[in-house]
């Protein structure tokens, strides 16, 4: 049988909505509804890989950390990304299993604990961007800073949050194990958050940074380093637009990359929403990728048969 | 090449002392430890499953959901035990990839989020046994009773606490992917504190339940499903005695299991130390196992060897 293989990059709301605090019931009610919800890709001539955000539960999860740093030693937020990659695959793989189950299909989910090399010399590292965890009083900020070594922000109404470095990914460590798992015809569940940011020394030992890698340049980057056939970018729109928001809003069914690169330079994608996405899209067709569809899950089924979703190739097709 | 296939069982404290509190560089340096310990399995004819406890550090993660809980939902315990093999799991791969990487072997490491199936009916979910967690007072122990509806026992000298189901493991759900993973010379950590155990529902599919299962059984189980050759199970004392801390103290240095049932009949083994060891070994080697060792980490080398260690089997060898 051809097999079809597809990296799918979940969103950290796909286990929890903004509206939730982040039960183990919530989470896992979401993970079910969700995997239900990518049941069009569960047919015994598809490989499946799964990635996902992790914003909101390694949110709680420094949260912890911090509400609890008098009697336990907060871990490094490496660590906590790891973390969250436990309880996110834990309810994400039990849920793609029922969802197999209930089909009776006879296949296995596995989740992978993820490590992305990154550049030491990163430029992110010397301007930390990404906001992580809780707000907190001037005061607080100050010590923090000094005691933790930490790189904080002030945001004009809401108070101090700390920031940290979003470098680039240069290459999943397990992306030969992910590659032989999913072409055994098992699911796999990996990267998530963007996986664990790790330097590679002189000495080709590893070493945990605390930063975040984006998750769809990580999805991209692992689909390309395990050819994938498609990588699969799911987010809260049916598709890209053009003047999103606007009288001339304009949805893209198909586009090149060629294509795609102006609508980006002419500054059509929000930063922090859209953009990132379009970065992974082209990343991935600019390193051997074949074909990336953006969308939202409910648009799932109808994207594979191509009447849904913004699909973007290299070339247009003929 | 033949290989041999070894699953070692780590002891919870292989990444955590007692005297320690648990921050980042402790687990971190403990990781970097034990794996240059183990450097005697690192031979390209010997294929390796790592499993380990997580007594300390799911400790600290229960701790913390407690402590946050008036911001952060706790998540139940098989999210926390989850969530320990996410940060173990990282740990020790990024360790054990640097031990290789400094032999300049060409080897990978993965870490499994591993779920084992329990019996719903097992026994022990109406005989809780295994403490979990901190010290309460009588006052908050009757609230988290009441609102929680956990069980909780008082330990005459220290409070109330938390006591969960150790359920049996009856097959580990992952475990044809830690076979094909480790088959191609990957080495490959999992079922992290007995794995996350979970209960197969009339309609087929899974559901979490909040339980503890013992981290030698699950190994020992997983051992035989995977047709291990050996089973190397690290405790605190280089060798199985008779007899222990008494006069008559005796080491037992090669022991059948009829033997060895023998004497764990006549009751030479401490509950909650040796004796669940005996019984994880017992077990693989009733379920066709073929070997196994009991020994500890700095012994390693030389029980390799057979000059050193507890080295258990179904006959007497010629």
């Amino acid at each position: 049988m051809e097999h079809e293989l597809f990296v799918v990059a979940l969103g950290g709301n796909a286990l929890l909505a903004p509206s939730q605090k982040g039960s183990t019931e919530e989470q896992m009610r979401n993970a079910e509804r969700t995997c239900e919800q990518l049941s069009s890709l569960l047919k015994p001539e598809f490989h499946l890989v799964i990635t996902h955000g992790n914003g909101p539960q390694v949110g709680n999860i420094t949260l912890q950390q911090e509400l609890a740093c008098a009697e336990v030693p907060p871990l490094s937020l490496d660590a906590c990304v790891a973390m969250s990659e436990g309880s996110m695959g834990h309810f994400l793989q039990m849920a793609m299993l029922n969802a197999l189950r209930r089909r009776r299909y006879r296949r296995y989910v596995v989740t992978c604990i993820t490590q992305v090399v990154v550049r030491p010399d990163d430029p992110a590292f010397k301007r930390p961007t990404k906001p992580v965890g809780q707000f907190y009083t001037q005061e607080q900020a100050k010590t923090l800073m000094a005691q933790r070594a930490w790189t904080m922000r002030e945001d004009a109404k809401r108070g101090w949050r700390r920031v940290v470095p979003s470098p680039k990914p240069l290459k999943v460590i397990q992306r030969h194990m992910i590659k032989t798992q999913v072409l055994f015809g098992d699911i796999v569940i990996c990267v998530g958050g963007g996986g664990v940011p790790v330097v590679q020394l002189p000495d080709k030992t590893y070493k945990a940074v605390e930063a975040v890698i984006d998750k769809d340049l990580a999805s991209a980057n692992l689909a390309s380093s395990i050819r994938a056939d498609c990588l699969i970018i799911l987010t809260a729109v049916p598709n890209v637009c053009l003047n999103y928001k606007t009288p001339q809003e304009k949805t893209l069914a198909q586009v090149t990359t060629g294509e795609l690169r102006r609508h980006l330079d002419e500054g059509h994608f929000a930063e922090g929403s859209m953009r990132p996405k379009i970065e992974a899209a082209l990343y991935h067709l600019a390193n051997e990728g074949r074909r990336v569809i953006i969308t939202d899950i409910e648009s799932l089924p109808k994207a594979l048969q191509g009447k849904a979703g913004t699909h973007i190739a290299r070339y247009q097709e003929p």
